[in-house]
């Protein structure tokens, strides 16, 4: 079976299941979460990596170098965020074609370092191989605030039957600017921004992380998909109210039939979903009022499964939903 | 300036500079050595990052895909080494073209894994991602060993005017492998084992580090050059005696005429050049007979200068001195 017909998600279970075995004691979250967590003497040290590649994740004609420098750091931040913790150190792998120009990877790397002064972290090292095709691979490590010991982690599998779900920001406008960009717009366009600049909500998410929150996804692959990682790693279902649902404003005007089906599909918003007891949420929403928002509960159907319920109480199908990274697609994004 | 004129060390160097002024008061090693480290509490954090592209470090057709898996986490555990560090956790990116068999993926799993278990680390997490070439970039975090609590780190700007030079194994074995696989020999092979299966000297790596050693490096782009590393860094120079450059006898029977050029420059073999008083180098010795070989001395001479001078003193050229990443070069590795 070729990796395409498995899909991304299928191929990481695969793969989970023949890792499985393969466990230290020291090892708080393995694969499958947003970061993995070890412990390291009194500390938690928190471990993420995500890559872009030239033709999948941007195009080398229309990404400037310093945009994709940015976002390699960026999505790697939102991981570290989504588990609510704090970014340290990064290392930059390049894959590199041999008439690449020197000065693009000066901007390339004023983009990476720009991002991790943004959230106060720093480059400590990396590589760089020759390649036929550019791509750049950030890992980054963090670590975990603390609490008496004990450390404040934001998890995919802790989600439970009542809990409120909550999303930070407005969303849909990674894949409104997207689409700008496919329609010849590439700067001073406040989507556009959006798409290749992302800014990923690490204060928010550490908030939420010391007032009592335990469990959180980042926006990477559409609202609906990514909560339904939650759901289907915790054992249980969501209800998502279409009407309270964050439309970005700018997305909602340029694009009113589609806005819905951007906020909740689109992916690449980098915000930050988060999933605790209603007390806990309120606490949150309280202190960062007009940040974040309550969009809907955990319910006990179907592992896995997530529904978006119009004013009625009806289910509405959203086209496209979410982002499979090995699954055939027209177009590169 | 296109990158493959700059070259590796020139990139990196270049990009270095623009990195400089971002640095961490807990970050104690950065970009230019075998590792990054950093202080995470009481303990010391270790982090490396190596690639594998295909077409330029393997061929599909050539490299079994557990070959792969196994020398992606051994090149990174080499650099854990050459620091005298513990590893601990490995995350996993992946490109993957779409038409990947599945089956390929596992095989490649297993290599990961088997290698994994042989330096007793464990996978902890990654990416996949599509791509038009598959590569594969392994990040390895694990630790400083400690005494009396400070960090025992082998750097490679520690070498001073008349320290004694080691190296651990033998060399040559991998360029030997290499050239075998060229002339059509694949299975079975002492030579082409040595070059798709390194085995880094992860123990006595660690007792040379506790028996005082605090400058080293492994030999991934060959001895002369990697010395070379140490050299420049430390603002020496190095002369090497071509007659006790510890040669794999397997190598030296098959390609007798080339066998000392394939032991300095060939590179891979990811044995680890150790740097210290003599006394150190003394204990290291009797402790692992037969395994450490002193091969030279640091000298005060150019910075960056490593000489190899044959019994008579005569200073010796090798052809095809080491390995750039991304200067052009006939074939693929």
């Amino acid at each position: 079976m070729k990796v395409a017909e498995l899909g991304e998600f299928g191929l990481i279970q695969r793969l989970r299941a023949r890792i499985g075995a393969e466990t230290s004691t020291d090892l708080i979250v393995g694969i499958g979460d947003d970061c993995a967590v070890w412990r390291s003497g009194a500390e938690y040290i928190l471990a993420t990596t995500d890559a872009l590649v030239e033709g999948v994740h941007f195009m080398r004609d229309a990404a400037a170098w310093e945009d994709v420098g940015w976002k390699a750091m960026a999505v790697n931040v939102s991981d570290i965020a989504a588990m609510g913790g704090e970014p340290l150190f990064a290392l930059v792998t390049l894959g590199l074609p041999g008439n690449t120009e020197a000065d693009d990877v000066d901007a390339l790397y004023s983009g990476l370092l720009k991002c991790a002064s943004e959230y106060d972290c720093a480059l400590a090292g990396g590589d760089i191989v020759r390649a036929n095709e550019f791509s750049i691979t950030v890992g980054l490590t963090g670590k975990a605030q603390m609490r008496d010991g004990a450390p404040l982690l934001m998890r995919r599998d802790a989600a439970k039957v009542g809990d409120i779900i909550a999303v930070t920001g407005a969303l849909g406008g990674s894949a409104a600017g997207l689409r700008r960009m496919r329609e010849g717009i590439t700067e001073g366009d406040q989507l556009v921004s959006m798409h290749v600049r992302p800014l990923p909500p690490l204060g928010v998410a550490q908030e939420a992380a010391r007032l009592g929150v335990r469990c959180a996804i980042d926006v990477s692959d559409g609202l609906l998909q990514d909560l339904g990682h939650i759901c289907t790693m915790s054992g249980v279902s969501a209800d998502v109210r279409s009407a309270d649902v964050p439309i970005n404003e700018a997305v909602r005007s340029a694009y009113p039939d589609e806005a819905l089906a951007m906020a909740c599909a689109g992916g690449e918003d980098y915000e930050v979903v988060v999933v605790a007891t209603s007390g806990v949420i309120q606490a949150l929403c309280d202190l960062r009022q007009g940040q974040v928002t309550v969009i809907g509960r955990v319910t006990e159907g179907a592992a896995g499964q997530v529904r978006l319920l119009d004013p009625t109480g009806a289910v509405l199908q959203i086209p496209g939903m979410g982002w499979d990274h090995l699954r055939a697609r027209e177009g590169a994004e």
